[in-house]
């Protein structure tokens, strides 16, 4: 089975781990129990760009990043982001020479930027450099950034307009959201290996991610709503909220000072006219007739909370059978 | 006393210290014994960038970055380059990426490369992107690339001609060197801060660094010896060459190939018309005479192989000595 998804940083990079777990494409030495498995099963995560920023006159692209690390099993997975027992050496002296530190770059993550700056450089597009990379770390899924297009989340805040990694990195969060503005969004064009996957799966899922600055910006760039309304294959959505809480990150928060619900419903409703299914944790089963009801839409309700490399695979395999049913039915 | 210091790596970047030590520049608290001193002394480095090469699509300068760790104390004494301590995190995922790894860069060096390239395209030039650097870590002397242009040593071998880094570090100077080629000659011109700091100079040393590779491009930039020549201050040379051998690099082999002699009167030979004073090691004093006898200037035989702090403010404080025995004279 062919599967697209799109997906931001760590929800969506647990889920698309579960997939590589369920096409056997990941060593699982470490996992117990019977897993469901699907051999030769083939993952494209389409990724959302709009939080990457530019650091020490570098590109840094978390979501990407947090994607290729989680899939190639360099992952610091306590921590969340970054490399697992990465250093912290280039950092301290980028500090003493004067550059901002409150972006906390690694050592091994650094390689990641200087590398892509490297590659960019020499002319490859952003997804030709990240297929280079996820092909240098072994990682068996395609990653393919949204658009090749510089394309930049902004936050309104009280405190003025500022960039999505100043919100999110260093001011933890801590401003209210009143407004996003999609940066070069008229001008950005879906990247074309997007479009492939999107027109050649036989699954398309919308990640757990956060559904205005992960999927949003995917979904904004002209073009890419209509390339996923036209895929032909069922099309499977997983709420990132649950109980009304963002597993992580600020989506609850955000959801609410934009005036939608921070609840399960309140994410379906973002993606209304896009799915045929909506998944949504257990914590919300309630929730199911009224989403069901208002959207249209058939709503299963699953264990989404990913934290052992079981639950990123059961996951995974529950969506490719609600696909396979509905391909049937 | 303002002295200007023409200097490649290493044996440059240990007199440079020497004078930073003399004119108290530098925190002692590790030196013995009564050392000469001369408050208010004022170093400028002009250093050599034919060595000059792009790693991972950045520009690195091992002569300036030497002599930047040395002067800041950051540098690695026991190994001779790079930063002490530093980590390998970086260089070991950047050759899972496919870059090449044999130019071991550390972490913290690779900070410096990534800092100096975020100034270089901010578009500060790299006198000015250095300039930045030393202040940033505090270095109380100046350092001056000799050109902001593009100047590379290229190395004919029986392989063919090869890049600088190359021969020096890939092959470890294992080639026999059949002629050097300085590429993009014709068209650099001395960096102005250079010619300024001649121009000022109250003594103008050219550091014990190799005639060939280090001070012979510096001197190669057009312009640059006629302003070495028009200097009004006594100009003192001292020899890389101990007792026939380099303390460091293929100096000595160089010399031989290139048809010179590998002895402090080779040296001397190639900064004819150049100096008033020749400085020799102890090593060496028989051939005072003949280099007396040959080149027509005077001749200071002294310990000139800098293992402590102590033999390098020693050193610079006999060449201090001797130029103001010239100014005297």
């Amino acid at each position: 089975m062919k599967v697209a998804l799109l997906a931001g940083g760590t929800g969506g990079a647990k889920l698309a781990h579960g997939f590589q777990v369920v096409f056997q494409r990941t060593p699982r030495a470490a996992l117990e129990g019977p897993l469901p498995t699907e051999p030769g099963g083939d993952l494209t995560v389409i990724v959302n760009v709009a939080d990457d920023t530019e650091r020490f006159g570098l590109l840094v692209c978390p979501d990407i990043d947090t994607i290729l690390y989680t899939l190639s099993g360099l992952a610091d997975r306590e921590q969340g982001w970054g490399v697992r027992g990465d250093t912290y050496t280039a950092l301290s002296l980028l500090e003493r020479y004067g550059e901002e530190a409150w972006f906390r770059i690694g050592d091994a993550d650094l390689a990641t930027h200087v590398h892509r700056a490297n590659l960019l450089r020499e002319g490859l597009s952003l997804t030709d450099a990240t297929a280079a990379m996820t092909a240098s770390l072994g990682v068996p899924s395609h990653l393919v950034p949204a658009t090749d297009d510089r394309l930049r989340s902004m936050v309104q805040t009280d405190a003025g307009e500022i960039d999505f990694q100043d919100y999110f990195v260093r001011r933890h969060q801590a401003d209210e959201v009143r407004a996003l503005r999609l940066d070069g969004v008229e001008s950005a064009h879906p990247s074309p290996a997007a479009l492939v996957a999107l027109a050649e799966a036989e699954l398309v899922v919308i990640g757990p991610s956060n559904p205005i600055v992960s999927i949003g910006p995917i979904l904004a760039i002209p073009g890419m709503r209509e390339a996923v309304t036209a895929a032909t294959a069922p099309k499977i959505g997983v709420s990132g909220i649950v109980a009304g809480k963002a597993l992580r990150g600020p989506a609850d928060r955000m959801l609410v000072s934009l005036g939608h619900e921070s609840s399960a419903l309140g994410v379906a409703r973002l993606y209304a006219g896009l799915l045929d299914s909506f998944v949504i944790d257990e914590a919300d089963a309630a929730l199911a007739p009224a989403i069901e009801a208002e959207l249209g839409i058939k709503v299963t309700v699953l264990p989404t909370v990913m934290t052992t490399d079981e639950d990123r695979a059961a996951l995974a395999a529950e969506l490719i059978r609600i696909g396979e049913g509905m391909l049937k039915g």
